[in-house]
């Protein structure tokens, strides 16, 4: 097969125009509205190479902006940017692009560009996003990954943010799903936040998903940075799932965010004893959709979408009887041989004594950690096999 | 002071016309809707007595019962039942008097009749039912306790089934307080259900609540009777509370019961892993006002009885200012230094007159890009010093 000298062309106009738009991105002063601004009035990103100083002026750049790219400044520093971003084995979408994520165009300033690693197909498909607050009580985490799971193993992509806590255990949840993850990071894609999630991130890759950030290459973590990319996170997916938030917390600007893009706000509701219900239970007063089960998201979501992974689960025969399918949360024992860890769990458990959990830890020290164990008796307590009594005493099920 | 011979007379009018509510009331087949009916016929339930067997079933009486009125069984039973009412340190209204819960005659089918014991004048009181299962967990128990304390303590009555559990702490938790609880039973009141509450029982009317029952003296527990029971607790209340309760429970009859009769649902959310927090979350996602503290209940009430239970409270001296008690998801004001960002975006902004978005960011270009201008927004919306209005408008907060 062989590239006409028009296809050539074509070929190069649009690496032209990819590179305009990193230009601008590049560029001081020069956030995403002004930068689609600017565009609208050259009529084409490309021109920026080619504009007069008077022009780009005329185009809403500030002098500095405009100074900076008719000098050649934003020119290199893009061409370098893109040479970078190839070397570290990412790649860029600009907004005019098929392959940027369609939803996030949507909202009132979408990034004019976005850098990603990972599954570009991905980023196309529809999602929900999964957040919560970084110290969540084992009742979240287990929810976050819970409901993570079973979402994504129908096909729903779960975006988060890759903070410690409900962030993490989201991401972890879906990594082996058919919905796969998408982490949206307020640092360059090349620069791991918080470091403990290094290895979480190279999974996410490996697995098929897909890492997102608006931010250039070696930017590292600021502040405020967190909340502006939260507006991506939400503007990316069909709705937001809030787990567990605290009355202070970033999780609320999310929500905000999903409520002011039209996404719907789902959120799992918790005793008001704990303080990381505060967030779910307020915005469920406020209107978010209580969520207990993965069907409460389910039904929710645009009909369009709805549609679209019923007919790939009908087509990978992954039907779902609708009687058969209602798993609730209290009456969902399948046949499966238990994970390793699980079964552990449950043959130290007696079903006609309670057993106190450090009773438990100390007597499976030499097989688990304690956080393994946490997520174990949460696994089993949802699946009805194990149930907990007052004082944090375990009984197995009948 | 002496009675005079109208008076005596009209007292005996009442009198007769109390006897034959009781007398309807006794009679085998006669339920609320058919001695209701047979009354307005009848034109006055004293009538009951004087009337021939045709009239009677010309009042819509099967036969066997204007056969059971007729020939004087009815009232013998009536006069019996009076005597021993009192003997037992009860007392009973019919439906025609004003001591009557005026609240309960608004539902499809108020009794004609309510046996009582204790405080009277609490029965005209505006009150909350507060409900759930017979195994709370301690958060359930909690929960029931400190809710019904917090009203009790601003003047609301707390009304209850008495039942073990949650039942059991709400009537607790409004013991002493101003409020006082009302406990209405499935059984005569003359019959103590569950056993071990018997000392709750007086506390109850020691305390100057009510027991209030529409079964007669004797009436033992009968499983069909609490269901029926049920539709009184809702009916007397301005609202129920829920607070915990399983998938198949009692509770869920009551609260039911409340929407039918127009009465606002509260529930108390809980983790979903909790069985006994399925009924409050699933009450939430059909509409119940999600419950967390006392507040929430206290702003949703009906605005004359708001207004009421305030009055009084200003008259002892209990008033409670407005602002320390609304905590909202989207304002809390601290005392520290703004960041030099928020600081500058505050600057900018006027309490009397919006400011738009784009002018926003152009007025403060030299300093801040157009993201961190959102960031430093979306913190003053948070703690309350901004406020957005419609089309990217943004104010200052007083």
């Amino acid at each position: 097969m062989t590239i006409s000298d028009a296809e050539q062309d074509a070929l190069k106009t649009k690496e032209r125009a990819r590179l305009g738009w990193m230009a601008l991105m590049l560029t001081p002063e020069m956030g995403p509205t002004r930068i689609a601004r600017a565009v609208a009035r050259l009529g084409d990103a490309a021109r920026v190479f080619e504009a007069s100083l008077t022009e780009l002026e005329g185009a809403g750049m500030p002098a500095r902006a405009a100074q900076f790219v008719f000098d050649g400044r934003a020119r290199t520093a893009a061409e370098d940017e893109a040479k970078r971003v190839a070397e570290a084995g990412g790649f860029f979408l600009t907004r005019e692009e098929d392959a940027y994520p369609q939803r996030l165009l949507q909202i009132y300033d979408p990034p004019a560009v976005l850098w990603c690693r990972g599954n570009s197909a991905l980023l196309a498909r529809p999602g929900i996003a999964v957040v919560g607050t970084r110290q969540p009580t084992p009742y979240g985490l287990g929810m976050a990954e819970v409901l993570s799971r079973d979402l994504g193993n129908r096909g729903l992509t779960i975006l988060s943010g890759m903070a410690r806590g409900v962030d993490a255990a989201a991401h972890k949840g879906a990594l082996d799903t058919r919905g796969k993850t998408v982490a949206v990071w307020g640092t360059g894609i090349d620069v791991v936040y918080p470091k403990e999630n290094k290895k979480l991130a190279e999974k996410i890759v490996e697995s098929g998903g897909a890492i997102v950030s608006e931010y250039p290459l070696g930017t590292f973590p600021a502040p405020q940075n967190f909340p502006i990319r939260n507006r991506i996170l939400s503007g990316m997916s069909v709705g937001v799932l809030v787990i567990e938030a605290g009355e202070y917390s970033g999780t609320r600007i999310t929500a905000r965010c999903a409520m002011e893009q039209n996404r719907d706000v789902y959120a799992v509701p918790g005793n008001v004893t704990n303080k990381g219900a505060w967030g779910p239970n307020t915005l469920i007063k406020q209107g978010a959709k209580l969520t207990a089960t993965w069907e409460d998201v389910w039904e929710d979501l645009p009909s369009q979408v709805r549609l679209q992974l019923e007919e790939e689960m009908e087509a990978l025969g992954q039907v779902e009887s609708k009687a058969g399918g209602s798993a609730s949360l209290f009456n969902s024992t399948d046949d499966k041989p238990l994970p390793q860890q699980e079964q552990w769990v449950l043959d130290r458990l007696r079903r006609d004594e309670a057993m106190q959990l450090d009773e438990l830890i100390e007597s499976l020290e030499a097989q688990m950690g304690s956080a393994e164990i946490f997520a174990a008796l949460f696994e089993l307590e949802l699946r009805g096999q194990v149930k907990q009594m007052p004082g944090k005493n375990y009984v197995r099920c009948f």
